[in-house]
Order: C-alpha cells, then sequence, then structure tokens
C-alpha cells in the first residue's frame, strides 16, 4: 500500500538547527528526527534522489537566516556530498526556487515529503506540489508542528496542530502516510 | 486596526451552489454567505476591485464541473456586469490561472479573501498569496469548512477544522480578521 515506485524523490524540508529553540514553543513528536533519518536512509539505500530543502529567512534576526550557526542541517539529516539542496525565503518550496523545473525534468516523479513544521512549510510545500500535478506524499511521524494560538486566543496543542494540518492535506493534495507503511 | 487601505482588492473563492449539497458533511458557520454577501457589498459601495473565483472541476462527475448546474455562484456573491471571474481547476487560485499577473499589473495591492471552504481552496491560496508577497488577509466569518476524518479515523468538527487552518495562516501567511473589524 505504501510501495515507493521507483524514480520517487524524497525532499526534506528545514530541518534546521535553529527550530530546536524553545522559542518556538512545545512540539509534538520529538522522535520526528530519528523517524526522518530512518526515512533517509532508506531512499539513500535504494539509490532514490534525495533534495534537501533550507529556509534562508530574510529577517537577519531569525534563527534561520544563513549568517546563523543555527542555518544549518541537524545532524540526522545532513546532506551528503552530491545531494541537492534547494534554498528557501518563504513557506513554500517551490516559490523563488527551481525546485518545480527540478522536478519537471526529472520527468515528475512521486514526491514524498518530510520535515518542520507540518502547519507551515510542510502543509504549504505539500498543498503546491499536489496542486501542480505532483503525486505527493507526506510521512507524518516525520513530521512535527509547535503548538499554536487561535484566534480567540486560546492555546491550541502542538498535536492538534499536527492532526488537523494533516488530515486538512490529506486526499486533497497528497496521501499521508506513516514510515512504517513505506515499501522499498 | 481593520482599515481597508484604498486600492484594496476583495478576492471570493469558490463559493458556488455545488457546495450545499449535503454531501460534503457538516458544516460550521451556517452564517458565511450572509457575512460575504454584506463584506462584498462594502467592497462595492467603495469602489474597490472584487473577484471572483470559481472551480472548474475536472471530475465530470464533481457538483463543481462546469457543465453542471450547481457549478452556478450562489446568489448571494454573484458578480455583477464587468466584474472580474477567474477560473481555476485546483484549490490554488493562483495555480493555472493569471491571478497573480492581475494583482501585479494592479500595483500589488493589499487582498482580502473569503469564501470556502477554509482548510482547502482558501487556506491553500492565502499561503501562496502570502507567499508572493501580497499582503494578505483572510475574513474568518465570512469562510466556511466541512468536518473532516483524521489519521486515526477519528471526526474533525468543522468548527476545529476552521479554527485551526486559520491559526495555521494567521500572522505568518495572512493577518486573519472578523468582518466586523473592516472600517472603509
Amino acid at each position: 500500500m505504501g510501495k515507493v515506485a521507483p524514480g520517487s524523490v524524497l525532499v526534506i524540508i528545514d530541518v534546521q538547527k535553529g527550530f530546536s529553540d524553545p522559542r518556538w514553543g512545545v512540539r509534538n513528536n520529538p522522535d520526528a528526527e530519528k523517524m526522518m533519518e530512518k526515512v533517509l536512509g532508506e531512499f539513500r539505500k535504494h539509490g532514490l534522489t534525495v533534495i534537501h530543502v533550507r529556509h534562508d529567512s530574510k529577517n537577519p534576526n531569525s534563527l534561520l537566516h544563513s549568517g546563523k550557526e543555527t542555518f544549518q542541517f541537524r545532524d540526522e539529516v545532513k546532506p551528503l556530498e552530491g545531494e541537492m539542496i534547494i534554498t528557501k525565503h518563504v513557506n513554500s518550496a517551490f516559490i523563488g526556487t527551481d525546485l518545480e523545473k527540478v522536478l519537471r525534468k526529472m520527468g515528475n516523479p512521486p514526491v514524498y515529503y518530510m520535515g518542520l513544521v507540518t502547519d507551515h512549510c510542510v502543509s504549504t510545500t505539500a498543498r503546491m506540489s499536489g496542486n501542480l500535478g505532483f503525486e505527493s506524499f507526506v510521512i507524518e511521524d516525520a513530521c512535527a508542528a509547535h503548538e499554536a494560538t487561535g484566534m480567540n486566543g486560546e492555546k491550541i496543542p502542538a498535536q492538534v496542530v499536527h492532526d488537523v494540518n494533516l488530515a486538512s492535506i490529506n486526499g486533497e493534495f497528497a496521501r499521508v502516510l506513516k514510515s512504517e507503511e513505506l515499501e522499498f
């Protein structure tokens, strides 16, 4: 059911050191990076293309500004020599980047997404991916979200932010699945 | 605080008859269309540009396929002679359409979004709008969502789908505000 087709591509979104800072608030899924490492290992082992996306904030005070040490990729998902890196400045990995062109050139492969954070960059990228016509997948246990503040000032727990955002994507833009469902 | 700047544009998303069908499941905010009618009236009264977006599904069985009566706009938001209509085929009103080009040509005005449904076409369009650099607003009580199914098969109430999706947009992609906050 989770058979990864030959030629599939893994896109890892914004797994940078700066996201470990407590300023982002409580996060769900503390094991996300472990899962990412495992999934990344499987894609590499099977010779599939891996694309590393990183966020370069235009705000010089951001932890994700390219001048900062916290801009670096986390060790669990550090790119290998020769793997593709795409740098973006907004949430969507398809805006202001060559990602669409790269995938078209590869013949419109199925694309698997994982990374940070579920509700912002992962959701927006997966939404555009599906709308651009790519067969898209999101690996739910290899993503994570922070708690949010609702429109009436109420706290929304990180797990609820994560779950509802995935439900909003699933079946409409992408198929959401668990890492254990992937079959290589 | 909710001052609508001169030159602002209102974009109304997918308020078509087909969405009244019970097949979509329980919806929140039954007054959404009444609010839309009111907001639309204000934008018209102040001579601001209104853009009507409609969804033309490529699936001939869809209620939003252009061959069907249910493809028509609901009466509350029916375009007037001379108002712009943009037809899209995916969730985002920016993909496969001239919307970005139209807004650029207008000098990148602030854009207000409302319509159906919060979690799919409204969210995706507002996310892209912000990421494309447009100052973006979503009018929360002039949007609505249907109940959804979570990844573990649980029902997510329509109001939760609506609220969490708006919280995920607010401050990151767009400012979410209530219709009563709008000042013309």
